[in-house]
């Protein structure tokens, strides 16, 4: 019954959501030994604006990061 | 001190949630013996291509679920 | 699909929570209109140590809520 | 490593949630004797049509809290 | 900066989740194309008796799931 | 209505526990202009073996973070 959530920038397309459902999905499987009817995921968008690191929105930071 | 969050589809109208609260705190007082003043509860709408079941998004789903 | 989570103090005996997820799905089902089969609910324990309300933790308050 | 979560109504303008982050980690670093780099924080926005406390949601209470 | 979620059964080893995080960073990255270092990940064990579907706890399912 | 969440390793003191939620609760008031009975908190403790970055467990990382 694992029960993930993502949290996100913003801005993946539907085809990205797709894959990372369907891989995340598969990972977890083969890992924990359970069926893919066990998994729910649910994702979250995170704007830059509300999410903060070192005391530091990202829409602030000068570098983005990698992602 | 129960806080409840409810994940669910987009789309409910203001009277929906409005007897959601209401009878989701009356039920808990009911069963855990607290005033409603005790009781919190968030209400978070997760878009269907947000939502996946067995690797798939709700989006995709050929036959959307009876909710 | 409503995913419920209900966070509360320790100490509930297992007839409650069965009480409790049996109560909330069928309110929820009611209000939505979706079929039993489509609500999930996690509980979780927050100890009064662990909980704020005011700045100050529930196992510093003089008294305690009615819960 | 802490990860903070700050749920609030929406319409904190874009200062206030650059003080609110840097203040938040300040503190918590303070407290837990952590380095800045070590402290995320994600703001959400719950609507008052979203959020209920006694049953009733914040939209409908006639007298909106001193927040 | 995906933040990753898994709330699961108790009772995996820690190898099980070592493989986990292992592998749920990598299929994140190679699906969003970011690096490892953007990937958080939080496991958090719900007993049986915490968990409900249809409004039934796991705990007192007849069959338990295939997880 | 500000709620808090604050995820952070086990160890910590009631002493610190009682400074941390006074603290944010302060802070979070000062910023965003709310009286302290706005805001709620709730602590989480999360064990190295259960929190990863880089899909790495913190309880395999050589040098553990500065917190």
């Amino acid at each position: 019954m694992p029960h993930i959530t993502v949290q996100m920038f913003p801005g993946r397309s539907i085809e990205q959501k797709r894959a990372l459902v369907a891989e995340l999905t598969r990972t977890t499987c083969a890992v924990l030994g359970c069926g893919p009817g066990a998994v729910s995921i649910i994702l979250s968008d995170v704007a830059p604006h509300d999410w903060a690191e070192a005391g530091v929105l990202y829409s602030d930071a000068k570098a983005q990061p990698s992602e």
